[in-house]
């Protein structure tokens, strides 16, 4: 009997803040973990939309003309090319799911590459 | 202040096993939720890998070779191609991403048509 993926245990390996790693592919796609805190770069994907799903803590994704607020089993799908920073008062978890090749910054010189776990 | 896409919320709006309701779109992607319990019929896809998410309860994922068992914050992609049979002895609640046009039982002349919720 195999076990599958425990998001928990895959966050307990790490510390660093806005360094996703990922922990499963769907077809083309990353799905990530991320432990977040502060707040990151205002940016955009002009290409793919963006999926962020809270697991644990608060994360606000400020949009030009407003806020969502997301906890705990609470997700929201940034629609692609609208600009959003994320932030989070505490350390918060989350799940990100985007295509393979995503710049987390929206910019390839500035992304972090991607680091399986 | 938005609220996100609340998944405790949304499942609560609905009663039916076996039939995922599409909450968020990401790109071509339908992100669903659904409830289950008992099993699904042993089925494949032969153009996606299947992502499965427990939220609530436990999942038992039966392979050819061998089972795959997730609680609640665990998560396991189905290969494409790979037959399986999802199974719940209780009542469980799972976040389920899929291409849109994907047959839930693999076979679009039984497959349930996609529903919002």
């Amino acid at each position: 009997m195999d076990k599958g993926i425990n998001l928990a245990e895959k966050l307990s390996l790490f510390s660093e803040y806005w360094s996703p790693r990922t922990v499963a592919r769907l077809n083309d796609y990353k799905v990530m973990v991320a432990k977040v805190q502060n707040e990151f770069v205002w940016h955009k994907h002009d290409e793919t939309d963006d999926f962020f799903l809270v697991l644990k803590g608060r994360l606000t994704i400020r949009l030009r003309d407003r806020n969502v607020v997301l906890g705990p089993g609470e997700l929201f799908v940034v629609p692609r090319g609208v600009e959003h920073q994320p932030f989070a008062e505490e350390e918060t978890h989350i799940l990100l799911i985007e295509p393979m090749g995503t710049p987390n910054t929206g910019d390839s010189t500035t992304a972090v590459p991607e680091q399986f776990i």
